[in-house]
């Protein structure tokens, strides 16, 4: 799906990519040409310079919010000339795209009430909130060394699992994805320094698709009390192209009313603080794609102001390359649900592909792609997985 | 607490130092005299003598084994001249010590069935195991941002909490340590490989003594079901000196013998698999330490063998810098108890200090001192922290 409807002057998103003539450095894409910004000369700083020039976006994150409006106008300026833009363009086909972003920690926390809801009923056959979710958003630190690109394959897991009334030792039995916004961290904080909410925008460089695969079986026996961790940790896709908020700014608007009155660190002071952004979940099987889930990013109840805070609150220090995600985004409808945990209760009930095949979890050589678009000519483009089969667990792994 | 005598030639730790001569470059320590390596000409290769000259141990942790086996005993040969030590050491009070690594990835298991049953008797006023625990080393992934050298102060978080019947806001009221020990990775993997744990020391560096202090209010209110985060993230300590695999060998010993059988993939084949090191943790006041938990290591269910095995089971890639901790190192008895949720069974039971203080959990202006010593001539030196107060919350951080 090349998505160039996504990619109009107005979105002018950011990203890395090599080709035959470029080292890894910075791009842009506008409809399906890609341009190499160190090939326009836009940078008014040698560190800008330096920036536009690296393998990841890191450095480009971390330059300063006014500095990067300005930059983001002389592209926008330079790249209407479709001259330019078809001198310096690259056809999208022609050019490797490499993940964006060296990332530095991983906080993936809960933002969908209805998510929530739907996976403890799917869990424990009785929806109920965890208790702090009505006070904070609830959050878990994920592995930042398995965050990988879109595109690349996914090999299911093995790990140990509830079997009946003992334990199985296996490649997952229940390999599913979570549909998922995440923020880039651009400007860093200093160990113990709180981001207030309403100062939170001047640290997110950007926003990403993000697909946090799940080992729903590994994952349920694993988890309590310490929470996920090799459920979660063997795949995590982002998108390729960090879309800013100057952006989406244009698409903004109010979160969910709160139910409670939130404690004073988490009280915004924007009304608009969360973004229309329409995402899609498909289900991609040898025979076609299936539509498995559309959910908006406004309805989740906490915004990414409020992650940045919460993150931050206990004096924890932000890093450039973190990312915070908001956790599976669902809607209370039956083709809301941004996961197969919910959509199967818990893998009970089966569905059926548009092509009539029957499903439950995620089958090696299925895909899951998850877009997500705010508006005319502004959208992330997808973020696409395939499932590997699991590697063969023998003999050779164990030298006893 | 010098400890110089943890630190015979038969140790040669690593760590990063500089000084007036010296800009951050690798460091091993003979008694009280430190050595910047990068004096010794020792480097066989422009690799290696690159990595001794980098401002972390990272570079010199990937080095291949053997290399490394070559190069400490090049250490202690040349070392074990007293005019060489005389000439090129550097009294430890002359320099500054830096964080060993940059840590990229950071998961703390829970490898002490004690401290199991403790934390959740004094939690849910009922000793049980959680239900993962008996077959596999149950974990969760931590901050990496947060993790600074002994010796940096911890500031008291702020966070949300349990308070009666109501949710309160504030600085937490249960500030506590925990003992730990963590191994520190060297050789990377890729993502979907597995390591079998017959082969994990090949990806072991080293050791390092790790303080993952906790705010239990806060941790208590958050962490169902995703774990613990806010009431760990804000500081994480480790002992600046990473003890090699060979300089402990002469300490190896078996673990506990397992309960039930192992999944194949934690069957080990090396009978000491763990290690004799004798740890202790002191609660320093205003008028001195009070000594609050003797633990050995070797009594963890759990290896860090095990551990290696059970993060990379699921494919998930180890980076080169990443920290896989023990947990709490608890024994059975009760001055075993290696963090103060055990010791006050949840803040239900106070003790006294030394010097007769009451205490619950740590005040400000208090310290911890954790400290671990393998044998004669061989030890970690201490991993110390001291409590600053919260920083005062104000309006200041909310500009509403």
């Amino acid at each position: 799906m090349s998505c160039s409807e996504h990619f109009s002057l107005a979105n002018i998103p950011y990203g890395i990519a090599s080709d035959t003539n470029h080292a890894k450095g910075v791009v842009t894409r506008v409809g399906d040409s890609v341009v190499f910004l160190s090939d326009l000369n836009l940078a008014n700083s040698a560190d800008l310079k330096s920036a536009l020039s690296q393998p990841t976006l890191n450095a480009l994150a971390a330059v300063e919010k006014t500095e990067l409006g300005i930059l983001r106008k002389n592209i926008q300026q330079t790249l209407s000339d479709e001259s330019t833009l078809s001198e310096h363009g690259v056809p999208i086909a022609e050019v490797q795209l490499h993940l964006p972003i060296k990332v530095d920690g991983f906080t993936d926390f809960s933002c969908s009430k209805e998510h929530l809801l739907n996976a403890s009923e799917a869990v424990v056959g009785k929806a109920s909130m965890p208790p702090a979710a009505p006070y904070l958003p609830i959050g878990y630190s994920g592995r930042p060394s398995s965050i990988v690109l879109s595109g690349t394959n996914i090999t299911r897991p093995y790990g140990q699992y509830r079997d009946g009334d003992s334990i199985g030792f296996g490649p997952s039995r229940a390999l599913d994805y979570e549909l998922e916004v995440a923020c880039i961290i651009g400007k860093p904080t200093q160990l113990g320094d709180r981001v207030a909410v309403t100062d939170a925008d001047e640290h997110i460089f950007g926003l990403v698709l993000l697909n946090d695969w799940s080992a729903r079986d590994i994952q349920g026996f694993e988890m309590s009390p310490l929470g996920p961790m090799n459920g979660k940790s063997f795949g995590t896709s982002i998108s390729p192209w960090v879309i800013t908020l100057e952006a989406l700014e244009p698409f903004a608007t109010q979160p969910p009313p709160k139910d409670i009155p939130s404690q004073l660190y988490l009280l915004d002071n924007k009304e608009k603080s969360s973004y229309n952004i329409a995402l899609k979940a498909e289900v991609v099987t040898g025979d076609g794609a299936t539509t498995v889930c559309k959910a908006q990013l406004s309805w989740m109840y906490w915004t990414f102001r409020d992650l940045v805070a919460q993150q931050t609150i206990n004096g924890c220090n932000l890093n450039t390359g973190d990312i915070l995600a908001t956790g599976t985004v669902s809607g209370a409808g039956d083709d809301e649900h941004g996961c197969l945990l919910e959509m199967t209760k818990g893998g009970k009930v089966g569905w059926k592909t548009s092509t009539g095949q029957d499903r439950m979890y995620l089958q090696d050589g299925d895909g899951v792609r998850i877009s997500g678009q705010a508006g005319d000519g502004v959208g992330f483009g997808d973020c696409v997985g395939f499932i590997g089969a699991a590697r063969p667990f023998g003999t050779a792994q164990v030298h006893l």
